[in-house]
């Protein structure tokens, strides 16, 4: 069944809920879901809206024209409207590591992700032969310090090949440049094997050790450019006790990641993370 | 600051949430947390709304009958609406054990819970002490299955004596009777120490320990006829271990039992919590 | 590095944890790991060991027979040795749900399940393709009531053949008759669907959502005649809201699910579970 | 029923789990509870074992004489022994906020913590009235930065008066010199309000709303010279959500730090913690 969501964005004005619904009422919508949340400090508005388009009054093409011209000039809305169909393309950087993109084509496979995937890059071959068993391209990209931005630059322009929508990073062990990050603003999804902001950089799970926390955790988040400081999307964390070795954090750690992971993807692909400033609202 | 509370229960109808909020706008009330849900299986709808009563257009004692004749009447809505001055009245049972009546007493003291305690019942006098300490009247109430109808009796009149809005069974060890559950619907709150509907009835960690379960857990929920199983409002779990006796099951579910309890009063107090069957909608 | 595990299994006695370390000391034993539990309520006694084997002054066939005449019998010990050499082999039943077998899988593949994988039985071919992908054998056994014992004798059958150590049912859809059972015992892993001993049976996901409950769950737990009652090895949860859909539910407690079934089997291949009638000690 | 508790920590040698075994085995000592460790990255050996002392066949102030020179001394062990009659003996800081407080009196008051308290220290009058209820002393002892080293002096002296085994920071808002530290190594136990390492210092919930974090924490550890760096002996977190205001991270997070600050207190009441370097091994 085929629906629309609205995402809006705005300084609070009194009556902006009752605008927006109306406008919905007013074509016909069936709304399925609806969220607001105003955030005090700010005083910014935020809103997203579901609803069937089968008996809706405006053409499919028409209703972000429409809407624009009766609502959200008059409230000064920063707004976006998306459909479920076509699915979004979602490309997948990874490196050696096996767990994230696992669970990722697993919930590919079974339908619980409507995405298309229309590649994995990585800077090793060690996982090309299960993404292909998917039946997935993989593309090998090696990455040295001499040839990134070359390479780089060669991945986005890959991505621009296939309309990509937003990319995973699914423990992919290298560090974007701002080049490569500022053509996805808030459409990065990296796991970070911590539990930010404790342990930033390599070998968080390492650092745990050594300081001796009780639980370890991992973070989804947007990627800008400062190192693991974007807007956070989803955390979770893991028990550990004083016999665990690095290893077993690691082993322990990489559960929370794939899990946590894959829920940030879906709440992306859901529509239900907005960005302000360097937090995020997920209508979840 | 004062401010009103709007619930709302009616079928899911196009146009409800434009209605209300058109409301607000129309008469100058700057909502402060709005959210709405619709069960798609029933076709209700849920509605709760919190604005601010200093710039509302209409007077206190105006509003629900405005409500009802502009907007309420048109959609058949089940509506009430609360103020959050003057504070409500809680009266908490208890019997022997403290560290639920301990946990609500703290965030009584540092104004956490903003409810007025006018009495504490107990068939025991073990915590008459501490209750008295802190300034509340303590009605020491011994049941036996002989005197237990008439005592019930004396309970309800001294609720309405001290104007009770709900009451709280803090880990008290008797079962009402229909008789009294029925003066109180969905404003009687109890703690059950399993994570229902495991272990219903008495002695859920000997039962929990039988089975050998790997996390216990405690269940906050409303009283109805039917012992344990009224609508839940709010739920947690512990880990345990092979090693953890009967007795440290206690023990570690009273940490979870006193922390569950009291966010269920809280979510009571702030009129989050609307009942749809044997099911919860937590506006949280 | 080869180790070797010592499990023991008795009345509790003075001198045992004594003459059990004298006996690993005055081999030449080190020792890697050692766990210990007395149970109060029965008096027994559990233990774990793990320990080298480079050093040890026993030759590896003579270990069981000289620790029996030397220290098991004085205490009349059920103990059972076991190496990390060769690997246990493990065969996986599923059905068409896919989730659990890619977490297995995925682990397999990285190395972080020591363990051969000889053979998948499926009642369905939902799930043949990327069970081959993984070089794995993949059996179709469509089971019918007409052909369920047959099918039952044959996988038995290939269970020998294939010197199957133990069998994980990855959301098999099938109820094994008491006649397979018996010959594993202790030694067939299921997953079930909720927290048990909450929603046994059928739908726990539908029973979850139709009494409100604000937490799920999944369990891992032997399989014994009596359906989802066998001993429990572990348990996890997952919040859930009023808004959640019983198809929510479902990919939420997914991903409790294989999670909870993998902890299983590390346990299960670390040989850190132990069964107490219907307990289980997990030295973890 | 008194028991004996011994606590040893040595470099990993052979012998030592079978001469401490065969220690108490032999004096007829029944084990109620032993635990070993041993961390491979430094070598070291740790031990917690209880016994019941009513069979035991050595002298209660014989023991540690014993013990030292038929086994400590062969393998330069460190070790203390630990009766639990009579009870430790618990100061408690505090400044205004109650929480931490009336958590531990609840335990107190119920038997759970078996512990004297003889005295609570504050710099404000705040919570004196419900301290003195639960018949424990009070002290004021207002702190300045001109009088806070004569103060400081003055709580030492109170400490020693009172025989005081150990102190509780139960959300005490000054921070104490390295001349008062050093008197109670490993014998103060802080809760911090924030996930440690993440959020070190003042204000961890402001500073983890700015940072938009989805989970929080707190932290029971040692104090040690460096502002919350100390060894960590318990941790546990919350989820929040985005329209969390600062002052509900604040309440959702005290639940969390009183249930964490108790944790830690029966810890290290029960003698289950142990330091190494700044990492603790819990015995639980």
């Amino acid at each position: 069944m085929e629906s629309a969501i609205l995402i809006i964005q705005c300084k609070d004005q009194k009556g902006i809920v009752a605008a927006v619904s109306q406008f919905l009422y007013f074509h016909n919508g069936n709304i399925q879901e609806v969220d607001q949340y105003i955030d005090k400090d700010t005083g910014d508005f935020f809103m997203r809206a579901k609803w069937e388009l089968e008996s809706f009054a405006i053409e499919k093409d028409q209703i972000s024209r429409i809407f624009d011209e009766t609502v959200a000039q008059k409230f000064s809305m920063n707004f976006s409207l998306h459909f479920n169909h076509p699915k979004p393309r979602m490309a997948i950087f990874v490196s050696k590591l096996s767990h994230c993109l696992f669970d990722i084509l697993g919930r590919y496979f079974s339908g619980q992700f409507q995405v298309e995937i229309p590649l994995v890059i990585s800077n090793h071959t060690h996982l090309q032969q299960p993404v292909e068993a998917f039946g997935i391209p993989f593309c090998h990209m090696p990455i040295t310090p001499e040839n990134k931005s070359e390479q780089e630059e060669k991945q986005l322009e890959l991505l621009r090949e296939n309309q990509v929508d937003f990319v995973v990073l699914a423990r992919y062990m290298q560090i974007l440049s701002p080049n490569f990050i500022k053509d996805y603003p808030n459409r990065i999804i990296n796991i970070h094997h911590s539990f930010l902001p404790a342990f930033v950089g390599a070998k968080p799970y390492h650092a745990a050790y050594k300081r001796g926390v009780k639980i370890i955790g991992a973070t989804g988040h947007y990627v800008t450019e400062e190192l693991d400081a974007g807007p956070i999307i989803e955390q979770d964390i893991a028990r550990v006790r004083h016999h665990n070795t690095v290893e077993e954090l690691v082993q322990i750690g990489q559960d929370v990641e794939k899990v946590v992971l894959s829920r940030a993807i879906k709440y992306h692909l859901a529509r239900k993370v907005m960005v302000i400033g360097n937090r995020t609202v997920i209508f979840n």
